[in-house]
């Protein structure tokens, strides 16, 4: 099941893919948040679209696609987690997973594009498989972890390298700013997705491959992360984790090669669709 | 205006105090949550209150107060924020603030306890001035920063010292465990505090003072934060800001002192009333 959200930024409605078409389940009358996700929402979705189908409206392909997910409270990133990345970046490797927390306020929609801070020369692109929670997971192991998946999501962890890491303190400041989460088009139920370590992971920077990778690659696995995470905080439903980037981020250029006003990233996951944003300078 | 929310997680109802005494004021109608904070609640509560005020019920001292904010979306916090903390800590001045966000479940209310995560050695607490934000900020400057907040909440700034130095990355894998952001009681609206720089800021452990601090002695004034951090991201209404802990924390002591189950601080800062929790070991 392929579910987004659709219409003005806060007045988005429900929708599903059926058969490559999107179609308006707002109806439904339930968002997709964490009662939807933690108590049987897709179960009612499937009945809700059987004895509707033929009755659903599609929707025209120029309406605005939103973040997917409905109030997720928090978005833990996972840092380092593909070997080529660790390397291009000159980062420092731990002999644990590297967390930290993007800001909810960081959110938006896979097509809004997005705006380079004011005084940022450093705006990369980083695309990353992540893990919509579907259950309250808290010490969980890693061989019961996969229960709490309910899906996954296409994310670009946006990252302002100068803030991230000349800046003092923790990485936090150079992943928060408005618009460096874009999350979707779709949030992808985990049936679609029977292998997360067999996906592509690419982006086109104007047109031109410079991220090709594949979660074969995967430092630490998703059922680790997740059994992991839960050892320092609950993860509830409707939370993100975001599982890292593979190489070919502009911080790993030589020369490196950050974003600026007009430039334009396509990317994509194997099952989870594909986003394009424009990247506008702050005025 | 002190507010607060009562009853059990969850399932809170608004309350105020006026002249010393807790009043349910539930059927006003409005949570304290983003809109009321930036859409003129407070007016819309003083005139209801002053129409309803013989009819008001008083709520019984035994009664369970929770998080005094509803539904805020991120909790950023401010690192060595006081000379004399830093110098404990042993840890590193930067040339600008430090920031890191706190993981929104880890929110609690004042009185609900700590549960001290398991494998933690190095539990600790930090008693913190927090401000919440009444209207969106971003870019602001100092100059123009006290209009964006509503007004200041008692944070106790709840650490795992091993989990957050010790473990790699960033400082969020030990702010953000359960039960680890105790807010409240109150949120006092910014007229009840006409100088946020001198605020008595204190703890007691087990009945012993080891915090005696003031906010004379920030190094970065509210202001100054505020601008700093919306260079970053917007601060949206009901945001909160934790703008650090003084000296007499766990981990500045000779030996150092952490948080043991059945270890009870109370703490409060001048004019945002006081705070209790009991310590428990995870079980």
């Amino acid at each position: 099941m392929k579910l987004f959200r659709f219409g003005n930024i806060g007045e988005e409605k429900a929708g599903v893919l059926i058969d490559g078409k999107k179609y308006d389940v707002s109806t439904f009358g339930e968002e997709f948040d964490k009662k939807f996700l933690s108590n049987g929402g897709k179960e009612r979705l499937e009945k809700f679209i059987a004895e509707n189908k033929s009755t659903l409206k599609e929707i025209d392909d120029n309406v605005r696609i939103g973040v997917p997910c409905a109030d997720p409270a928090k978005i833990v990133c996972v840092g380092l987690n593909y070997a080529d990345h660790v390397k291009e970046t000159g980062l420092k490797q731990e002999n644990e997973p590297i967390l930290f927390l993007k800001a909810i306020s960081s959110l938006t929609g896979p097509f809004d594009g997005v705006t380079i801070p004011k005084d940022s020369h450093k705006t990369d692109w980083e695309t990353e498989l992540a893990v919509v929670i579907g259950k309250k997971a808290n010490y969980v192991t890693e061989e019961d972890a996969e229960d709490y998946i309910w899906g996954y999501v296409l994310h670009n962890d946006i990252s302002e390298r100068g803030f991230q890491t000349e800046r003092g303190g923790t990485w936090d400041k150079g992943k928060g700013c408005d618009t460096f989460a874009p999350i979707g088009p779709y949030l992808v139920s985990k049936d679609e997705i029977p292998d997360s370590n067999n996906l592509k992971v690419w982006l086109k920077l104007n047109g031109t491959l410079v991220q090709d990778g594949t979660t074969q690659d995967f430092i630490y696995k998703i059922p680790k992360l997740i059994a992991y995470i839960s050892q320092f905080m609950s993860l509830n439903p409707g939370d993100i984790i975001s599982t890292g980037s593979p190489a070919g981020v502009g911080m790993g250029m030589n020369p490196q090669r950050f974003l600026r006003d007009g430039d334009v990233i396509e990317y994509g996951i194997d099952g989870l669709g594909e986003a394009r944003q424009e990247f506008k300078a702050y005025k």
